[in-house]
């Protein structure tokens, strides 16, 4: 950060950009000082940091990413909805179970939006959701250790695009069914053909409460007609109580969606009275239905171990049923985005085929509400009418504008997919006052805090979709590719391509001592509770309860204890519980055992993790630390006999004789 | 790559660096000139490129990471030896073979060292192999794709680290035993007790051929002492035909090694000459051995779908058998990395308990030999004399010796791991001329080219082991660290910190210019020989084969076809064969199915990929596009009705009626 500032006070001074420019001129495009200007900006020196984290969600990898900014620097990856063998996640016998859902263990997410918990309309740094957006799942990542603590499946719903938004207290986090699905009363009849989609079909919106201690669950489900939901922010200040969520295919297309949902002038936002339906929700209104669904988490008083629960039913509000809940804002046109403004006050929809962008008014929908001013209804929505609710429309706003995000000076910024820029214009006149190239095409864009009522406008990513050439070319397959922008002044400017893992569709940022005062270093051995630990390496044994074989081990600079095992046979199914004696940062243990069909372990100071392995030939398998952790870290290693399985061979373990 | 001319040609003009230096002074620690130096040497601008590839061992990621140096940026991720959920591999049909082994299939490995293909002793950007330590396997990575093309596994082996280094033109690929196991004559007595250690543990060590097509089969293997083997490199010009492995554990130590293999003064650096191993092999001398192992490779000519072939037998050759084939040359103390210089004449070892560098002379090891001037043998290997072979030694070369490294120029540099620091000196007078902090314990190091014949001495990078305080804390797990510095100059600069993902043992960096050029961009249509493959819509359809379905499906942007799908069953096994039309670069699409367990399918243009789902309940469920691939990609997406196990449904299917 010191770094940062030097820069400033450096290049901000006109006697020195004159000289360079005098001395060697500019290059070909222009841009040679600013290119030296901007390389000072984002170069993070050696033994400073970052100013702000960058939270990025994995798309297609299922994790979520985190980076510095503004040097654009991957510092980690949080495995969240698929199996990574870099730390054992969804192999280790701690870890399974956060990926078991409805349709047995997944190993795999599609995540899309990463949203940091809000105290008051800001965020906190306490916890990021995130949603999957194949299996409908959100995750909660506890930012004290940066795993992922809970994931709760989303039941009778395809797919949960419009999702993980948060009100500003936290009280819910938003998912919806991006692709309807076929919903009755009691959903018994599932096997309907495809063709009766406008009759069968339906979609849910959902309000997921969260606990003070973070805990999910499913407060309600709203039922809607059988549109696709593409996206949702919820409303703060003035609109605080609100949400509102995007649809397209208002058509009720089931095939080529590309024309036959493209057809409509406008779709909708659905606005959502959230405040009403929990009260709804709170005196039993709505009714219960099947909704299995699991809740998978991890129980810290039990080891850190994650557990699953199923849960049946789901409490569902019918607008046709209950007045007052959700409204119908007409949209041009396929709307893809929907955001709120600092303030409260503006609902700013992208519009994959739009030639403007609507800003509506919060205050005119109100009174339009008020007013009964509607124009029709869709499944007992009154659907508003667009000129009442209409504060203004941004003209020219780029092709394809896809996602707005706000610099709480009075500006968004809003990214036009198709042709690759960044426009910002004032909310209030909706008038444009600067644009920005992005290469290439992007989807959404971040600005740290930008999606709450305190954003810190200082740098804006833009998410692109398309990478082409702005890397060294890796073959067909290349990641994905993102661009740091200085908006702190008047024109924006472009710092920094920097490349992106999986598909990051959208983006969180924080200022950094937000997160870093909660960190978590290593855990402490006194509080380890897992029921397989050792704490002490006279605690290390072996135990067999049948075929199966519970190893009670430890780690510590550098040997493992016990070292050497004896009486292993064929057949078994052998527990390595591993215990990380370690009581400093950074000084992790890896195991290994050759032969496994499974993944590693990596075991945090304080830690129990267990691996499991069921022999299949006659042999002595060595095992051994794969983290390097010392001068002697190739001396870390031991051996298991495995014998077979009609041996009648003792037990013998120990280490050092 | 212009960017960084420009930099330099400013930078280096002492009248700008004075004046900064008179405006604004220093910082505290003295480094704010360095440091506005250091910001433009790594910044590559927006529209420019890296200079270099670096490639990156994953190490408990088991995959190969890929950089661009100068700016540090992670451009990709290359799927290796683990289950890479990001695009299918481990879990789409084509791949999953990729990791098979005599265990079955494994879904992780531990990757430690990439080595670039060389002709002439230069790297020619042809492949990349890297060794997985677990269960003992070698990669080869086409460079023209970016994708893992063939894995063999080394049978009469435990644990793999010794690899996988190369011969000057690419003759063999090394690999070794890390862990000595009990091995026999006809492996019939694998189950021994671990205390028997000295008498039925042995090592191996292999030498893998690599054909002119890049395809690999283990030669031969030659049988060892029952030592750790850690570490190895050909030799080069003068000592082309030689190949250097060090062990460790000389003691044959099998628990508590950080004590009882460290020991002895001296273990052991293994000489190799490999050609006259190559003659006997050719020869038929030696004997067949039990050596079961597999062979997993991408066929070509059959779609790119990888398979696997069991090979039963291993040539070993015995030393006590077969004269000059392996000396032992003495070397202090448990050495681990094996360095041979750039004129092939020195071999460098690092020690990690050792208080120097000792440089073996490659003329007098042959002086030694040739004139039969041993100290002794061991297993029939004669130990040649310490004095007698030795070049030099370096003095004070810092705390745990590890790597060294060349810069083409006549200096080494070798890492410290306790003393965190690179060491740079002179080969010839083994005298230190420079040293630089390095944060913190540096394993390997890497300068592009710097273990070939041709190093490219601008860069080093220091691969740390400890990160800390480096970066933004992300809880107590931490990606790893490198630190790129400028070895240009008399004395080295620190640039830059970069996090790594997973742990970077060792990298290999080659100039950009020789790689892209290899590059493809898609795949032609017109050359898939997936046998699934439906290269024009009209050529998709379902087909029924008892309980087996095959979806040949097509992906253009932006729908499927078909996208509607009737007459699936539960208890059906359904093959989702999904080709990409697409003929231009960089537009992947992806295809996942709501429900399935499994991952998604990444398709790079004109490739096709399978994905297989047994659907176990009824319902309709959606599948859509993962990859963002054009302003209507949210429209892609599309339908499978699944029907009860005993529904007499008829199969339907199509796209946008």
């Amino acid at each position: 950060m010191k770094n940062t500032k030097h820069s400033h006070r450096f290049w901000m001074l006109p006697a020195v950009a004159l000289l360079s420019v005098m001395l060697f001129g500019c290059n070909g495009n222009g841009n040679f000082s600013s290119n030296t200007d901007a390389a000072q900006k984002v170069y993070v020196a050696p033994g400073e940091l970052d100013e702000f984290y960058g939270f990025m969600s994995g798309g297609y990898n299922g994790q979520l990413g985190v980076y510095g900014i503004p040097s654009g620097r991957h510092i980690f990856t949080v495995p969240v909805f698929s199996q990574a063998a870099v730390n054992g996640y969804g192999y280790s016998e701690e870890t399974k179970a956060m990926l078991n859902t409805t349709h047995g263990f997944v190993p795999w997410g599609d995540a899309h939006h990463p949203e940091l918990s809000q105290t008051n309309g800001e965020t906190d740094g306490r916890w990021i959701f995130i949603n999957e957006n194949n299996t409908p799942r959100v995750a909660r990542i506890g930012l004290d250790e940066f795993k992922t603590q809970e994931i709760i499946e989303i039941p009778n719903s395809a797919g949960n695009h419009a999702s993980a938004f948060v009100t500003p207290n936290t009280e819910y986090v938003s998912a919806a069914t991006r692709f309807s699905i076929p919903i009755d009363a009691d959903m018994s009849n599932m096997d309907v053909s495809i063709d009766s989609y406008k009759d069968t079909f339906k979609g849910t919106l959902s309000f997921i409460k969260v606990s003070e201690e973070g805990k999910m669950n499913i407060d309600f489900q709203i039922l809607m007609p059988g549109f696709d939901y593409d996206l949702s922010h919820a409303g703060k200040g003035p609109s605080d109580g609100w949400a509102f969520f995007t649809s397209y295919n208002s058509e009720q297309a089931h095939t080529l969606l590309e024309i036959n949902a493209s057809k409509n002038d406008k779709d909708f936002i659905a606005a959502i009275n959230w405040r009403k339906a929990a009260e709804y929700a709170k005196e039993g209104k709505g009714k219960m239905m099947p909704g299995k669904h699991v809740r998978n988490y991890i129980d810290h008083e039990e080891g850190g171990i994650a557990k699953s629960e199923t849960i049946n039913e789901v409490r569902v509000l019918d607008p046709r049923e209950l007045d007052g809940i959700v409204y119908f804002l007409p949209t041009p046109k396929s709307p893809h985005g929907v955001d709120v403004d600092p303030s409260g006050q503006y609902i700013i929809a992208g519009g994959k085929l739009s030639t403007v962008i609507p800003v509506h008014s919060f205050a005119k929908m109100i009174d339009a509400i008020d007013s009964e001013d509607y124009e029709g209804e869709v499944m007992g929505i009154p659907v508003l009418k667009y000129d009442s609710i209409l504060h203004g429309e941004v003209q020219d706003p780029g092709l394809g504008p896809l996602h707005t995000e706000f610099d709480g000076k009075g500006y968004a910024y809003t990214t036009a997919f198709i042709s690759s820029e960044v426009v910002k214009w004032e909310i209030e006149s909706t008038q444009v006052v600067d644009r920005i190239d992005t290469y290439y095409s992007p989807g959404h864009l971040m600005i740290p805090g930008g999606d709450s009522q305190k954003p810190d406008g200082k740098y804006l990513v833009a998410l692109n979709k398309i990478t082409k050439d702005r890397y060294l070319p890796t073959g067909p397959e290349m990641f994905h590719s993102a661009q740091l922008i200085d908006i702190s002044g008047d024109k924006m400017q472009l710092l920094l391509d920097f490349p992106t893992e999986g598909e990051p569709h959208y983006a969180q940022g924080i200022a950094a001592e937000k997160v870093m005062k909660r960190q978590k270093r290593f855990y402490k051995l006194e509080d380890n509770t897992h029921p397989y630990r050792a704490t002490t390496e006279a605690q290390t044994r072996v135990e067999r309860d049948g075929d199966e074989v519970h190893v009670y081990m430890t780690t510590i600079r550098s040997h493992f204890s016990p070292d050497n095992i004896e009486g292993i046979k064929v057949g078994d199914k052998v527990y390595f519980h591993v215990t990380n004696l370690e009581q400093d940062w950074d000084v992790p243990h890896g195991f290994a055992i050759i032969g496994a069909n499974n993944s590693e372990l990596l075991i945090m100071p304080g830690e129990t993790l267990t691996l499991t392995w069921e022999p299949k030939k006659v042999g002595v398998f060595p095992f051994y630390c794969t983290d390097f952790c010392s001068a002697l870290h190739q001396e870390m290693q031991g051996y298991v006999r495995v014998s077979p399985e009609n041996s009648d061979i003792d037990f013998k373990y120990g280490t050092g004789k």
